[in-house]
């Protein structure tokens, strides 16, 4: 049997432990939602500060270029490529997430202009389906946004035939936690003649994600979950480097055009990534992010995939065998390569339970209709974690403490 | 003639004058660049630091409840609406805005089924422009972009009769900082079945605008520039409360649907002006821009208005007695009811006169070919501060200290 005694040893042992000290961490808090709202990382108030105070305040309109505020997207873009397995020159910070599916989207359906069929799965974060539903109306319905119940992509790939012009999935998905095969769905895309689009916001940062090595054509996801740039925090999207001069996104704002400050009269669009700029970025939200990826600097994120499956692996193997007579359902695979940095169980009282839970300490979120999500961002979560937050959860159920009036109104935000 | 002693008499007799001291302006600088990015606002750092390190950091994802981040675009809109001459829940403080053009261009066209033509000026700021490039592209080719060279949009709009869907103009003009005629030219786009967008990027913060009043149907602009909110705050949108419901735009993100937390499959829009959210918005920047809002409470903006007429007079004033002889032809109205809140100036060395500006704590900026631009922030700038950039202008240009190499080298951003 597992002991505290054992976790304690696990964070002896592990090379990433010293991250956590990286962190901004409420002490009284066991922080499992990472993938909802990543913390604090040190240094990023400190960045913001100064980028107020100095660049903006001092400096003012001379920091568009002292400052080089306008390479500010690219160099957080390529911060962010090696942690998804994409090359320098193939990653943007900008938008927000939906925004950049929608570029995305339109850019990948004109290069496949004879085929009409958007492969996805109902089960996609909602936002993934609404976008290319937006896309599809205002270009007058010639496109049909096909949704797959559960997780055969590849044989509803197949069926589609050579209708299929896009593939457009959430890698991870947000509820069960349950990882697509990148490299086997991108290839049965391309075998049949198709582009993909991945949305990475729950794996960015916390898997291995493999871009280039599944050969993926396009991808978008946000960087306030586990890349912990902050609440709305601006996202970033890729764009494979043999496509990017073939692609043209409609969002076609000065900052993607070749050279912005000509103020040309007809649009032009810039070579490479750069032409999936739009509008000017939030200087302020986009230095708390660079300063946030400080953290990632020197990871080797087969290392931190590992320690998030053994963190996850072993919150189910406690939760069954010390809670498992108090009515959880596993609703994440116990396939470990099929995981993502998540665990989710069922309950038919989720709601009040998951309230209990953060008015003692473990936060984690709740999501309709019945489900308790625990995010185990493994940068930051240490083993004894996973014992402590046991420890509360199964203290709310043999006290009923989630039996409380005010655990049941329900907030804006779930 | 107008002595340095008059200025400091009108300083004096300005009830605008305290403002001044609600920013943090640098002591060595007369920053006439407001209409490009606006200076820190006394209380943004603050804000900032607050959201970092209490917000995000103690309260984490519980702060999208606790401290009302989902509300927060839509109270900033509330903020910037009686700036702009709207009603409370006619505006929303979101994305950039070449994104909310996008999404305001797709919504009008699609009110006007029956028509083709979008009436735009070839001076537009080019990323309106190139928008309107976009969204045509994408939805097939089916409208026509009609720039119009000159400022007679009226007769424009009667030339091209029952086929104009969209009036679609800047407000105040980059360069030459002419200002449209709201009213009328929205009357004229009404009386012809069009309907109409203005960009308030060069407007909103310093002028009384009045989009009700004129019976304006759409509008968008920025708030880093007289507004203050910071380097790519941002953007704000305005739809007319009688077309909210018409409307759907096409940027149809999660934060847009009636009820995000129910994690819908299909998209249904929100009620009002909330349909035009997308993605999840940057607290740290929503929050900057709302600190920064606090310097207009309690501003009436006639008479801020009045203040950026009789600045700007002065200018041109100032600058024909003092610097008649150096070569400089005014680009901007002598009709300061059409003059916006700058005076630009043509000049054949306009580049390294603005670097030698700059040089000497006169900070403006400089637009191809050939433009001085002059911003006029009434809410900061006193009348010294337009005899005293006289003053360093003239000695410039009598002592010649424009004509140094390093003067001509283009920076990356002009």
């Amino acid at each position: 049997m597992i002991s505290r005694e054992d976790m304690v040893a696990l964070d002896a042992a592990d090379a990433l432990a010293p991250l956590r000290d990286k962190f901004e961490l409420p002490d009284d808090m066991i922080y499992l939602d990472g993938n909802s709202l990543g913390p604090v990382p040190k240094g990023v108030s400190e960045r913001v500060k100064d980028v107020v105070e100095v660049q903006w305040g001092n400096d003012l309109i001379k920091s568009w270029n002292v400052h080089d505020w306008m390479g500010l997207p690219q160099r957080v873009g390529d911060r962010i490529a090696p942690l998804i397995g994409a090359d320098q020159g193939e990653v943007m910070a900008c938008d927000t997430t939906s925004i950049n599916l929608f570029k995305l989207l339109a850019a990948a359906l004109e290069l496949r202009p004879d085929r009409n069929v958007i492969i996805g799965q109902a089960d996609n974060f909602p936002t993934d389906n609404y976008l290319a539903e937006g896309l599809i109306r205002l270009t007058g319905g010639r496109h049909e946004l096909r949704l797959i119940e559960g997780d055969d992509i590849i044989g509803a790939i197949d069926a589609a035939e050579d209708s299929v012009a896009l593939v457009f999935l959430t890698q991870v998905d947000y509820r069960t936690g349950y990882a697509q095969d990148m490299a086997a769905v991108t290839k049965a895309a391309h075998d049949a003649g198709a582009l993909i689009l991945w949305d990475l916001c729950h794996s960015a940062g916390a898997l291995n994600v493999s871009l280039n090595a599944a050969g993926a054509d396009f991808a978008a996801g946000c960087s306030y979950k586990y890349l912990n740039g902050g609440p709305g925090a601006p996202a970033f999207l890729f764009v494979a480097k043999h496509l990017q001069d073939q692609v043209q996104q409609p969002l076609s704002g000065w900052h993607g055009h070749a050279a912005p400050f000509e103020f040309e009269r007809s649009y032009r669009p810039a070579p490479g990534i750069v032409r999936q700029l739009c509008g000017t970025p939030s200087v302020l939200a986009m230095s708390a992010l660079d300063a946030a990826l400080d953290v990632f600097d020197g990871i080797d994120m087969s290392v931190l995939r590992a320690k998030s499956q053994v963190l996850t692996s072993l919150f189910i193997d406690l939760m069954e065998k010390r809670c498992g007579g108090h009515g959880f359902t596993l609703a994440t695979t116990r396939d470990q390569t099929r995981r993502g940095s998540q665990v989710s169980w069922h309950h038919e009282m989720g709601y009040p339970i998951m309230q209990a839970l953060i008015a003692d300490g473990v936060v984690g979120d709740f999501r309709s209709p019945d489900i308790l999500r625990f995010g185990f961002a493994p940068l930051y979560l240490r083993y004894v974690d996973v014992w402590d937050a046991v420890t509360v959860i199964e203290r709310v159920m043999l006290e009923q403490r989630w039996d409380k009036p005010e655990f049941h109104l329900r907030a804006a935000v779930t």
